[in-house]
């Protein structure tokens, strides 16, 4: 988490791009010279989403400090497509980036202990050990408990790595379980207070622990409570331009400081040569789109932050 | 849920085979025969591990209904092992196995109809759709509502395929979250409720729905009041053999036609050529000795319902 927040402060960017990228953003003329080399199978369209990823990540990998990587929209390309992750992987970091797994991933001890080392940890191979992923941070589901979530915190003290555990998530639904009271508290509440707990003997120099808290950006309120009954937890935003949380939504994730979380956006960036004019319906543009849409949440951001007296950095 | 039954009763046998392989389970002299083949990297392990897996699959499908595969033992060995995931299906679908993606995966709308697309739907890919992992039935975490289960409700009803959403999870902090009170309910009964209610337009012609449910053998109290809550929900009930589950602790589970469960052992069985004598101690034997411990759990699982007096089929 140091590293993140030293990153955000070098860019002066709080934003991460989420790379949920799926065959039917990868703009025509890169499917068109694609195809024109291979078939569109499971095999070439991981490639066409590799190489778009790529472009993505030059063009904006000066200006945000993380992307996050949806493991669903790899998985949904099979073995190849979790090819395509773990080079997408590779690339970012040479880029610099701090690459967050958005999994989600959640087992009981023994086998979220396979997770944690897949993804965080080493996998030992009879005598060697390897990385299966090579991720910095990743997220984790908290249905199971203590003993599900332990087996990260272990790798997160030992490699130098983060996970960030679902709290109170962007969906719609999210409140069918989450905003259910026990006691006085809901449980996304409760989970919140686990968490914080649970990362105590985990916090870095900037106060904040290892052991972070995912928060949707549709939840204004909830999220700055949240902000409020954690100090020393940082926040994964999701939700933020596609799914409908703005710039004032997030304000309340930061502290005085202007620190305390990184906001993801996906489907805006990634398509926002969309948006634009008709004049490159081929989407030639898709790199310098994402950048402008990038550089434009920024901003947006920036200001929201300063107007919320959230001195930004 | 249908076909599972099915075979079930064909196999007078409620248990699946669970392929939580990993390469330390893997007796001396297969490690060996890769060894001198290639180097035990992730793609020799990946290798070694599935020739495992075939051999016990080979020595138990005319005994059991299902293999159940736990894809964190796959993502360890990386994208590797993930071509071992989809070749150990492959293989268990062809041996007339109804194979469990035991991935517990979750996210957004958005998000989870990826994964469901990737585990029981299809990947469209330009004109054409193919399969990312053909496996027939999956594991959900139900943590971020109804929106993030529906996409792969959706796919149960395109596709024939079901799936298993925690309810009360097999581990000892399963309580940290899922055993609070919230009314006079307890989370995961509340979370019962609901994939009750979700499964009741899917229910098949054995009185059991398309969702189901993960009830862990650990908790029989629990899983036998689950068993009356939810009548029309299937379970499939982990924690047998090496988590301490025993015959007696899953009978609750079980109608009174002797239907209701799918119970699933895993080191128990793959691991069963280390309990035996030390004659063989580079583990020729172990694809016997891991048929021997189905039929003695069968044997034994059959005894537990006839006394409890649930009907062995």
């Amino acid at each position: 988490m140091d590293r993140l927040i030293e990153r955000i402060m070098e860019k002066g960017n709080p934003t991460a791009v989420g790379l949920d990228t799926r065959l039917e953003y990868v703009p025509d003329f890169l499917i068109q010279k694609h195809k024109e080399k291979e078939p569109l199978d499971f095999r070439g369209a991981a490639g066409a989403i590799l190489e778009f990823n790529k472009r993505i990540i030059d063009a904006v990998s000066d200006l945000v400090p993380a992307v996050k990587i949806q493991l669903a929209c790899y998985e949904l390309y099979g073995v190849e497509g979790m090819r395509t992750f773990s080079e997408t992987i590779r690339y970012a970091k040479q880029r610099g980036l701090i690459v967050i797994g958005d999994g989600k991933r959640n087992d009981i001890g023994t086998t979220a202990k396979a997770y944690s080392s897949a993804y965080l940890g080493r996998t030992t191979l009879l005598a060697e050990q390897d990385r299966a992923f090579e991720t910095d941070i990743m997220t984790v589901n908290p249905y199971l408990g203590f003993d599900g979530v332990e087996p990260f915190l272990e790798d997160c003290r030992t490699y130098d790595k983060d996970i960030f555990i679902l709290v109170k998530t962007s969906n719609l639904s999210s409140g069918d379980f989450q905003d259910l009271m026990t006691g006085n508290r809901r449980i996304y509440e409760a989970v919140a207070d686990k968490v914080a707990e649970w990362g105590r003997d985990l916090i870095g120099r900037f106060g904040f622990s290892r052991a972070g808290a995912v928060v949707g950006a549709t939840w204004p309120d909830q999220a700055a409570a949240l902000r409020q009954r954690m100090p020393h937890t940082f926040f994964l935003v999701p939700g933020y331009g596609a799914q409908g949380g703005s710039a004032d939504d997030i304000a309340g994730c930061f502290d005085e400081r202007g620190l305390g979380a990184v906001i993801n956006a996906s489907r805006s960036i990634l398509c926002a040569y969309r948006k634009g004019s008709a004049e490159q319906p081929a989407g030639e543009n898709f790199a310098e789109a994402a950048r402008d849409e990038v550089l434009r949440m920024k901003k947006e951001i920036g200001n929201a932050l300063f107007q919320n007296g959230r001195k930004p950095w």
